[in-house]
């Protein structure tokens, strides 16, 4: 099966490095083109435009970092969907609102494509073991198609059914995993400001029902308050959240702890934080 | 040694149960004193007062649900401190404010005992298991000398300090526990809205990093909305969220996020689910 | 000058309503054609579209409800962009986003018509009584034009630059509104639950500083928790609550405060009380 | 009538000094003894302790900052308490929480003195004009008595039932004071980040439904971020709140906007602004 694969950022470029060991024949593009060099040294082949990407392609992934960008290289003359083949698959994996993703749906459709959303949960070091949890939606057959390489990327993969729910059920996952660092910084901080010992805390959190892997990451970054190197950008984590509100509003669903908790994302931001890895967020708790 | 246990609630009679299992021979005191019997079937004395248990110790513990509860066993002719005999021992293991408990070691003090405040992250199972975490602060003599006993009633025994360490440690753990839970309930709230499945929604929360017991244990009661067996009772959790709150305001610390939690379980509370699971503030999420 | 109006609710029937009485001669549409039915007896013309309404008109005003009705009036064949004659003035009053109105102003310039957005402050009673305050912005000119027409419709008449910025202007105000509705509400409230006597509550709050119309027109029927006859709608409030966060979203700006309140008419539009009065926000507090 | 008078701060001074320019002799009191100079240079006699004051009077006034600050004068061998007469009046005009007042309402009973609380609404100006709200409850007829006194310091005087109902309501009224200034301030924030002139602004708010007077007086010095004389200070604001939400609290109530407003104050608090009018909550608000 030859794969392209558009958008090489963090994490597009540790996921097509996966499909790349696993044997896989790489077309690539990425609009800043010097990051295509490692997966060129590796014997993918860089083309010129996405369009270029799903001519050379039977299966196109594309991995980017919000919905402007996904329209960017999905619509117009130089975009994927004017370069599918009937019967070509369309995998957009980048985390965008509902919307979005339904109209890649059907712009797949009107190609005669076959069309998956497939949102990743998991950052940097999960892309590069081949550890995401990858949460697809859109046309069965497709998915049963490209399972394979799904499995080269994630260690966790499921079928949420039409497009529309993968997109939603990345949101309320991240909702939860802002809300849940938000939680874990407003104890710190707390733990810091009364003289606690931060390890000592963290020991305590760590040997109760509350113990998990972000925690363990996270937590000597936050005690620390040094530099925030990126795993998953906190910008990335403010526009996962605003989308999440959107998706309840448009629910009925009124939600005051994200609402204030998009908040400090957003504080985050205008502090010019935004770059920084989303546990930076603790640099404006307590401040 | 011989050891006075007053208070036998949920957790206490979990905790006494441990150190009789052990082999330690109670004097016990509870104010409904059919809670006794489990205990004295055991062998345990049922004593009239907190009084006659500290008068019949060497080492005596409480485990009182708030602040009101541990100065009425505390204090007056029929309390803890009137029966405490010069060298002996009391920890106070209930989760209070630091200005209760560092009055606790105050009056200890008079008495010429000394005193730990040993407040415990996990709830019933944890008690039942004998796998609390015990944070300990205090004098540390007397925390040399019962390890032991924190060794048979937890698996994580720390010492944090001076006296109203560990309340502030116990404090600061609740407040991340309390928010963590309602950013997980805000979430399996929009997934439930939306339309997704939770079952696989909580697979893809306990594949990354997020990955936690608590998620696990109160996942499926969640997504049920049936009863809610009490293993935290919610009133609990708001109390320790207010004191939070106060020690964080004293400390000139604001939290916006925890803030609106403590709403949230406040509204919990008016609704008449001060005697549920925590876990039951998901019924007022998105109402 | 021949005026056109489009859109004929509970403001724009008020304020059209307020031109016929000072003489003008109106073309008017309305998507429920027998909302017409006054105007008609009063003289105006009744045409068959929005785009008869400008091909009639020197000016044509549109006030609708939300950024979708523009829409629906402005665009397309019957629209009132395609009646527009060079050198016409279309001004819409409607409480919109920046961008819907913004792209009203690029299309009246493709047309060679100038343009004005003119949002209102005030409801059903200052639209009749002709004391709305008006925000204009856009084109200078055909706002020094239409001045005599605005001057009847309201009494606090502004312009407030290039087109845009009235929008932004009166987001900024509802933003207040909602935000001080809900103060007031949270301290009635707090009032009712502790066995104030409302009435002289709500002297106390008048005879001060706080002092204002709103509490004094909200306030009765907010103590007494009847029916809410609706001057503003609340599903209106809410979505310009949700267009005032966006826009200090964009301009990076976090609004603590603003956003709980979002949540809370977030909150009663999901109790079903989206086409009460907005005091209707009353309902779910403290609930 | 001997008037004695405890607690010259900006309040209780010019409260003080509209008694004795009505020709009132006073017996006067304070912490700082040279704030007493103007007073006694009008006539007033200045003593050496609280007790002394009531010693000297038929009905003793106290106007203190916090709780702490009324037990401090009120209690103890030097304490307003011990100097009572029988049937001599105690009129307490500080802001405190319900229980402080009805201890003070006990304490005075048991010298068979007769008890008002009495807080007011207004700040520095209205203080210094007689133009406060006197909320009065207790004892009724001391407050027949006094009202020729109380209608020299206010201009609205009401009486609210038993004590412990004028705390209620004045907490309730600062309550609806904090959220409506923080609405304002998050309006004013936003329209100055999105470029809008501030004067027009706040000309707009001023012509419609939400016109007031603390909008214009506070108006200015919030859109110009300079000095923030003080006429409330913020750290009394941020009290009340804590206090209010804590009746709340008692009450069942959960009141999610007034929390969040009291976290911005305490981020105010530990910005450094509690001496500041509470009108630099503006300071933290967008920071």
């Amino acid at each position: 099966m030859k794969i392209g694969f558009v958008g090489l950022g963090i994490m597009g470029s540790a996921m097509a490095a996966n499909l790349q060991k696993a044997g896989y024949q790489l077309a690539i593009w990425n609009r800043a083109p010097e990051k295509c060099a490692p997966l060129v040294a590796g014997g993918a082949t860089q083309v010129s435009s996405p369009r270029a990407v799903a001519e050379s392609s039977e299966v196109v992934i594309s991995m980017m970092s919000n919905p402007a960008a996904v329209a960017a290289v999905r619509d117009g003359d130089n975009g994927i969907i004017a370069g599918l083949a009937t019967g070509a698959g369309y995998i957009d994996m980048s985390t965008v609102d509902v919307q979005t993703t339904q109209l890649s749906a059907r712009l797949a459709k009107t190609r005669g494509a076959l069309f998956l959303e497939a949102p990743v949960a998991g950052s940097r070091k999960p892309a590069e073991d081949g550890t995401l949890t990858i949460m697809a939606a859109g046309d069965r057959l497709l998915y049963d198609t490209v399972l394979p390489l799904f499995n080269r990327m994630g260690k966790k993969v499921l079928f949420a059914g039409e497009a529309g729910s993968a997109a939603r059920m990345k949101l309320a996952n991240n909702l939860v995993m802002g809300g849940m660092l938000v939680a874990f910084c407003e104890g710190m901080a707390l733990a810091a400001k009364v003289g606690l010992d931060l390890a000592q805390f963290q020991e305590v959190l760590d040997a109760g029902a509350m113990s998990n892997p972000m925690f363990r990451t996270k937590g000597s970054m936050i005690a620390q308050q040094g530099d925030f190197p990126v795993a998953f950008p906190l910008k990335h984590m403010q526009k996962d959240l605003r989308l999440a509100l959107q998706l309840a509003e448009d629910a009925g669903l009124p939600l005051f702890t994200t609402a204030t908790v998009n908040e400090l994302f957003k504080k985050a931001l205008a502090a010019g934080l935004g770059d920084s890895d989303f546990a930076a967020i603790s640099r404006v708790i307590g401040g």
